[in-house]
Formats: C-alpha cells, sequence, structure tokens
C-alpha cells in the first residue's frame, strides 16, 4: 500500500469523474460511465422545469448548516393524481413544521406530520389502485412509442418482463393475454393483451406513504429509498418522483430504534422548515438541475458502459446491469 | 389518516415481524417473510462459529455509546486466502487506532489505515485474481452439490448465469464452453465447460479495498456495501463477509465530502478502538449468532414469499425477486 491515499481511493471505484480526472490518462484509457455522461453534447442535457421541482428544506443541522433535498415529480403518464395533491399540499405550506419521522436501514427514510392529526388541504384527489400501473395504450405513451429492446443491456428483471428508460425515467413493463380462443384450425391462441409500464422503486425513488389497500395514501406521508431497491413496493405503492440533490441528509440520519424505523421520541424526529415548488421561491433561491436524455445517444453509451465497465479498475465487464445500477445522469444547471 | 402512528407503520412496509405482533392477526391472514423466519423450527437455524465472527468496535459516540459492528466471515470455498490475512491482521491488532475513511453516498463505507503507512504483518497472503471466482469442480464445492433450480424465484440475474444460496450466501454462477469441436456428422457443439461461481456484492457485504490490478489487496483497507448492490464489483473485488449486526454504525456515517467520499479530515474520520475475532474476546463479551438455514424447508418458504409478498399490505406478489432482495435471516442466538 505505497500508493498515496488518492491513488487508493481512484482505485477502489471509479465511479466518479474526479477520480480519472486526478491524474493524465493513458492515451488508450476507456471513459468510465461519468466521464461519457460528462462529455455529451449541451443538446443532450434537458433542463428540468422548475415547476417540476419540489424543494425539502429540513431545519439548520447542528452545526448551523443548511440541508436542502431537491426532488424531481415524475411528469405524467407514469405519475398519476398523487403529483396534483403535491402540488396542493405544498402550495398550502401544509408539510411546514412537519418532520422526518422514519428511518429505516436499507429501505426508506419517511416525513410527513408525526401527530396525524394536521387536517389536510380540502380537494385533494383520492386515487384508485389502478394508478400504481399505467396502460400502454395511454395516448401520452402511445404518442412517444416505447422503445423495448431485448437486446439492450438492462433488459432483464426479476420483477417484470421488460425494463426501459421513458423520457428520464426507469420503467417497467409487462403484457397480459388474459383469454384464449380457438383459431380457425382448433388451436388455442392467446388473445386479449394488455400491456403495462410502471415506475421503479431504485434507490433515491420517492413514494407516497399509504395505509391497508384500497388507502392509496394523499401524498401528504412521503418516504425516499435509501437502500437496496425495494422492487417489491412496485405497483403496490405510488410512486411520485426521485431525490436528485440532498439525499444524504436523509440517508445519513440516524435510524429509528422503533418499529420500521420510527423515532421513538420527538427529539429525534428532524423538522422540516419548508417544502415548496421551486416556483414559488424567490427567483434566487430556485434551484436548476437538468438530466441527461435516456433518448439520447450518450445515455445508450453511458448505460453501455454501466452494464461493461471497460475503465481501467475493472477485470471483467459483466455483460449486463439491473436497471437500478444506471441512474440517469442528473446535475445542476447554469 | 385516522389510524394510530403504529398503524401506519404497519402499514407502510411489513417486513418485520413486530408489525403484525402488534395486533392479533384475522385467521386466514398470510405470513410475511420475517414470520416464516420466526417460525423456523430450532433444527433450521446454524450458529455461526465465534471463529468466523470479525468484531468491530468504533470509538465511543458523542453520547459516549458502544458502537459495535459484527461481521460475519465467509467460510471456504468462495472465500480465498484474504481471510487468513485478515484472520492475521486482527491477531495483530492491527486495525487498532485506524478509522473509517471514507463513506460515499448509495456505495460503501471503508476503512483501514488513512495514513497509509501503517507496516503490515509479516506473511500476509498475495492472492491472485482468479480466486475471485471459485471453479465448480472445486472438491469442496463437489461434495456438497450446488443445485440450480431454473424455476426458483430468484434465478433471474442480469449479472449472471444463475443465482442461488449457498450454506447461507448469496452466489452467482456462470458457465463457458469455450471450444467448438465436430460431431459424427460434422455438426459443432460445444466442448471444454467452465463452470465458476463467485459472492454476490449485496447490501452489507464485505470486501476488500485493492488499487490497480493486478493487485489484489491483503484485505487491511476493508468496505461494507451501504447502498444498492453494486454488482459490477463482482469477480472485480474479493467479497470476505457481511455485516450481521450493527451497520447502522457505518451507514448513518456523515457522507466524506471529498472524492469518492473520502473524508477530508483527520476530524471526520471515525476511530476504530479495536477490530478481533470473537474467539480472542473475553467469553462474555463475544456476540452469539445463527442463521437460517438456506438449505432448509423454511428458507424455501422464506424465499418464495419474498418474491411473492402476499402479507396483507399487498395487492400484486412480484413473481419474482432479485438475490439481494431475499437476505438470509440472521438473529442473535442464545
Amino acid at each position: 500500500m505505497k500508493h498515496s491515499l488518492l491513488a487508493a481511493a481512484a482505485a477502489l471505484t471509479l465511479t466518479a469523474p474526479s477520480a480519472a480526472q486526478q491524474a493524465p490518462a493513458p492515451a488508450a484509457e476507456i471513459p468510465s460511465p461519468g466521464e461519457i455522461a460528462a462529455a455529451a453534447p449541451a443538446a443532450d442535457w434537458i433542463e428540468i422545469p422548475a415547476s417540476d421541482l419540489l424543494v425539502m428544506d429540513l431545519a439548520l443541522d447542528a452545526k448551523g448548516k443548511p440541508r436542502r433535498v431537491v426532488i424531481q415529480l415524475m411528469p405524467v403518464p407514469f405519475s398519476q393524481g398523487w403529483i396534483g395533491n403535491i402540488r396542493k399540499l405544498a402550495a398550502a405550506h401544509w408539510w411546514d413544521g412537519t418532520s422526518v419521522n422514519r428511518v429505516q436501514d436499507n429501505y426508506v427514510a419517511q416525513w410527513g406530520d408525526a401527530t396525524e392529526k394536521k387536517a389536510l388541504p380540502e380537494g385533494l384527489a383520492v386515487v384508485p389502485e389502478s394508478a400504481y400501473e399505467t396502460a400502454i395504450a395511454n395516448p401520452a405513451i402511445a404518442t412517444n412509442p416505447i422503445r423495448i429492446d431485448p437486446q439492450s443491456p438492462y433488459g432483464i428483471d426479476a420483477y417484470s418482463r421488460s425494463n426501459f428508460f421513458y423520457e428520464g425515467w426507469a420503467v417497467a413493463y409487462d403484457q397480459i393475454w388474459d383469454t384464449l380462443i380457438q383459431d380457425e384450425k382448433g388451436k388455442s391462441i392467446p388473445s386479449n393483451l394488455t400491456q403495462s409500464a410502471w415506475p421503479i422503486h431504485c434507490y433515491g425513488m420517492v413514494g407516497v406513504g399509504r395505509n391497508l389497500s384500497p388507502d392509496t395514501g394523499s401524498g401528504a406521508e412521503l418516504y425516499t429509498v435509501i437502500g437496496h431497491a425495494p422492487r417489491h413496493l412496485d405497483r403496490n405503492i405510488a410512486l411520485v418522483g426521485r431525490v436528485i440533490s440532498g439525499i444524504e441528509y436523509l440517508s445519513s440520519l440516524p435510524r429509528g430504534t422503533g418499529a420500521l424505523g420510527f423515532y421513538e421520541s420527538e427529539a429525534e424526529r428532524v423538522p422540516i422548515a419548508s417544502i415548496r415548488i421551486a416556483t414559488d421561491l424567490p427567483p434566487a433561491d430556485q434551484p436548476k438541475f437538468e438530466y441527461l436524455s435516456t433518448e439520447s445517444d450518450s445515455f445508450a453509451k453511458y448505460a453501455d458502459a454501466r452494464a461493461n465497465r471497460r475503465d481501467p479498475f475493472f477485470i471483467k465487464p459483466a455483460g449486463g446491469a439491473d436497471i437500478c445500477n444506471i441512474p440517469v445522469p442528473v446535475r445542476a444547471a447554469k
């Protein structure tokens, strides 16, 4: 171990482009996924509308430092009525003074009203369970056809027939032939195809806490994934967005010692100063982010590199990747 | 949201058996995976030898509380020469006074000698890269044949041909036919089958930091996974065990702000008081743990339930599971 600390640091992971920037790269060096994304042309980056950014400011930390968590809300068609509720709750300043109440290791951090007595704003939608999935016949998808590539490096999935990226989001897909009919030769053939898709519970995804079915949650109680993707929650809970900045302020909180990681005392809860849609913040305080278009060639190269690590640290490229190991690149915009 | 806090807690996840214990279950209620494990007969639980437990005591926390992390070292055949090195390092008290130096969000916490100047004990093995995989012809496996069930709920894997559990550990498998020969009809058929298996980088797994290939690391620099399974590291870094208790003392540490999550100042590093094999601790201080035999019927039921959640919270069982979403149940033993 005669190498410098930074050399050792670069050696262990190389997921961050900064590592390779510390020393001149050999001429033949193959770029890491992060380097591929960083080198993508400006046209491949898409600015996230400020109206889709949910900005959560936690109380200052023990040293007086701000803790801002920025969530990108999902656009249609995979997000459903919950998004409207979240906009109403933010507009009503409903979360101000509530708290992070639960942090369960390798699972979720969850926030909302610990007393469960705070009245909700009027007019929140009650969203049906059917909205956990989106029928492929949905016009919003039909006009922007889903491209399913069975040769894609990330199509193999224990939780769905296939998965893919759609306008910046990881989505799973399934199809059901729900009747058998007889063809002219008397052979049974499947009929009545139903195709549907749904967002995936990857690290950092934000979902809507709920009680037992048929409750689907209002959106007032939210959680984010801080561990291995809990894919069994897919199609069982609503997903509404993802944390794109500041997740460390949630993922590094002390784990709750109560059942399911709930904090057992008021003192442990982390107060939420405010939650706002970015457009309701003063212009100078509005965060700006952009994501790498998942429909771009740059993203295809990035995804391939995530599935086949050929940068210098790696010996055996995997030849495939869990879709949750291909996080969509997001960065601050100017 | 008129339900009590605990009702809401139970509703969101139900991964913990404690949730269902809070209220009498309806007669027809289907047990959760945790309940299935808890109900397994004593004979299905296997005590982990104290000689396989690596006990890391971090410095007391800010409130003076102990922080003990217990790691189960992997047995042969999937662990290799690194385990012997780790035993030597612990026997030499080598880690005492070193520190946790790196915490990268959704990736790893890493510990060792931040100065990289501390002399290593003599006689550490230099382990070859070939040891990242284990040939299936290995006698230790041949005497305890690997059972690969293509119908298993967790066989589908983007990173390998299949995966399975072997004596308490999640393992991936691949095969290569590396030549084509002509059969008697002149048809080309594959020959020279090589089968190999390797441990999987799931949450909590412990691995050996290394520099660039051909370095394979001594075992002095260790990390544990604190995020989504970084499976691209499989077969690229040595895995030597898993955290079975106290991972929250690592996963909830502040994230490092340097490249790759390294702490930038001495003050941020978390001192390690001692690391010992449990048999070198006073008897009263030796932790005792047991795991649910992955060869038991109880485990088969547990794994099926993880892949097909039918307990009351769930609407749509997934019908499959990522093997890293089937953590082997481990509990304190009496």
